[in-house]
């Protein structure tokens, strides 16, 4: 068996069509997805494969968004039908709150995915927010269990379908959830621990966004906190989620380095990676990134938390101990 | 003229009988007040010194707890009347929303703060929320420019009393405001922008303070954002913001360290000593702390947000660079 056979990291998704509008104007029926954000993210760090559907009407241009980052695209089913499309309108003052005007599941509904050969051998696995079932049934599907499974989810199937996710947290290494879905998931009002009772389960880290304000990475025996990068104009945040997540899969898939330092590295890159998505509509700023950017963006945003040492080493300034220089 | 006949940190604020209500609990008419959190806050870093007003109802064992801590209560007027009330109900499920049940002004309704000669003279002052016209007088009487005079405010005097605010503002050299009165204040919706805008009417910093998610401080040239210190066991939020503040001005005091990189260890120190406030009712924990509670805490929280290097040097994993190990 060659060593190219296998896929070093692949995501289960969906592919599709956004209609957005914001402060900063509005898009119609434009590339989205979580398979989408996912891959063109982590394809900067490392070869990613896609598995998803899409429909008949999918354009030609952007079958060849995925080939120019290299996109293993062999899983893209392409199903008699339309696409995936959704719609939403954030708030106009406050791009934290959005409405969804419609979802058109389409193909999307009867997705079934089907892994192949090199796909059922993957080192990682992202599993985007899709039925919980599917999850499983992705994870049943592998031939070997990868390095590293990450999952994403919604309150939606917090709410109704808990126990299929609840099997499926149990199975999986990373879990990806909002603020709300940690505690509603955990039935815990206190976020600590809430994502403490998520890692009994099993998992081995827990990674609760909270949109602008950041990541809290919470593993056994270490938190981290990462906050947002400050941008000064906020385009569209649609999908800055599914990148941050293929930053983050995708330095862990680079790197192999899965010490708890190393998932707190993969936060920080797929927090740099997340600002680009919300600096434009779709996939146009994170499309045509230079390696040039990225890694000047990484450095700022290291600069942002980086605590200096205290002026006298590590000692704090105790009263009577020093006094203020006049 | 002696040195000790400057006051180091003045602070100017409000002591107060606070009834709160949690989900951990209740207290009724237990200690409380803007400069009652901040005195003791710093006062393990600093000598400090209180202008504020109690009525004939104040307990003498709440000017046990100055006096324990050492701070300077020749400020502490006492008049006629009843102490200032406050009383109010948390979110049993999330601490973050607040319901106010009454507030009662007593003796604190006619405040007109009077400094001594030795409070005219402090280096560091603390304007604490009060109407800026009495902060705008406080400014007034001092013999000399501070070295750095910090201001607290609220949404109420955003909206009631803009132009006074603006000219305070104009004064100071550090603002403390939660994200919704930031962006009110500069009438800016993104945040970043609206901290600039503030700069730009004269303060050298904005801390903009997130609750559970933190603090950002804006300087003209580096953006620094510190996460809250994650607590298992919230018990009750009031005060977090003054204790803050005590440990920001209490670090800055201390050390007179007023450079960029300054402020920002002051902002560690500060969400250090917030972290205490919120673990009690009232000043129950913040009241006896030992210092080497203060630096393991110190100590974990650095943990909390330290980015360790990436794993080659400064280099991103970048695809084709490094490949995962097997």
């Amino acid at each position: 068996m060659k060593n190219s056979a296998t896929c070093p990291l692949l995501v289960v998704g969906s592919v599709a069509y956004d209609s957005v509008k914001t402060s900063a104007g509005s898009r119609q029926d434009a590339l989205g997805g979580s398979a989408m954000y996912f891959s063109l993210s982590s394809s900067y760090f490392t070869p990613v494969a896609v598995v998803a559907v899409v429909g008949e009407d999918f354009r030609e241009r952007d079958v060849g968004v995925f080939k120019a980052h290299r996109v293993d695209i062999s899983g893209l089913e392409r199903r008699e039908g339309k696409t995936f499309r959704w719609s939403g309108v954030y708030g106009m003052e406050d791009v934290n709150t959005r409405e969804t005007l419609y979802t058109q599941l389409n193909v999307f509904a009867d997705f079934s995915p089907k892994l192949n050969r090199e796909h059922r051998r993957a080192r990682f696995l992202f599993l985007a927010n899709i039925h919980p079932a599917l999850q499983l049934d992705v994870l049943r599907q592998m031939e070997f269990r990868p390095k590293l499974v990450a999952l994403d989810t919604m309150n939606f199937w917090i709410g109704g379908n808990r126990a299929a996710l609840a099997e499926v947290v149990r199975q999986v290494d990373v879990l990806f959830m909002d603020e709300g879905e940690t505690r509603q998931f955990a039935e815990e009002a206190n976020l600590i621990r809430a994502a403490r009772k998520i890692l009994s389960m099993g998992p081995r880290g827990v990674v609760v966004k909270r949109g602008e304000h950041g990541v809290l990475l919470v593993q056994n025996a270490s938190l981290f906190a990462a906050p947002a990068f400050p941008l000064e104009r906020v385009v569209d945040p649609t999908g800055a989620g599914d990148t941050f997540a293929g930053g983050f899969m995708g330095y862990l898939a680079s790197t192999g380095d899965l010490s708890p330092r190393g998932l707190q590295r993969a936060v920080v890159l797929g927090s740099v990676m997340g600002s680009f998505t919300v600096e434009s509509f779709s996939m146009e700023r994170l499309h045509a990134l230079r390696h040039e950017e990225i890694e000047a963006r990484y450095r700022a945003f290291i600069e942002l938390f980086k605590v200096s040492p205290l002026r006298n080493g590590q000692s704090l300034p105790w009263r009577n101990a020093a006094q203020p220089s006049d």
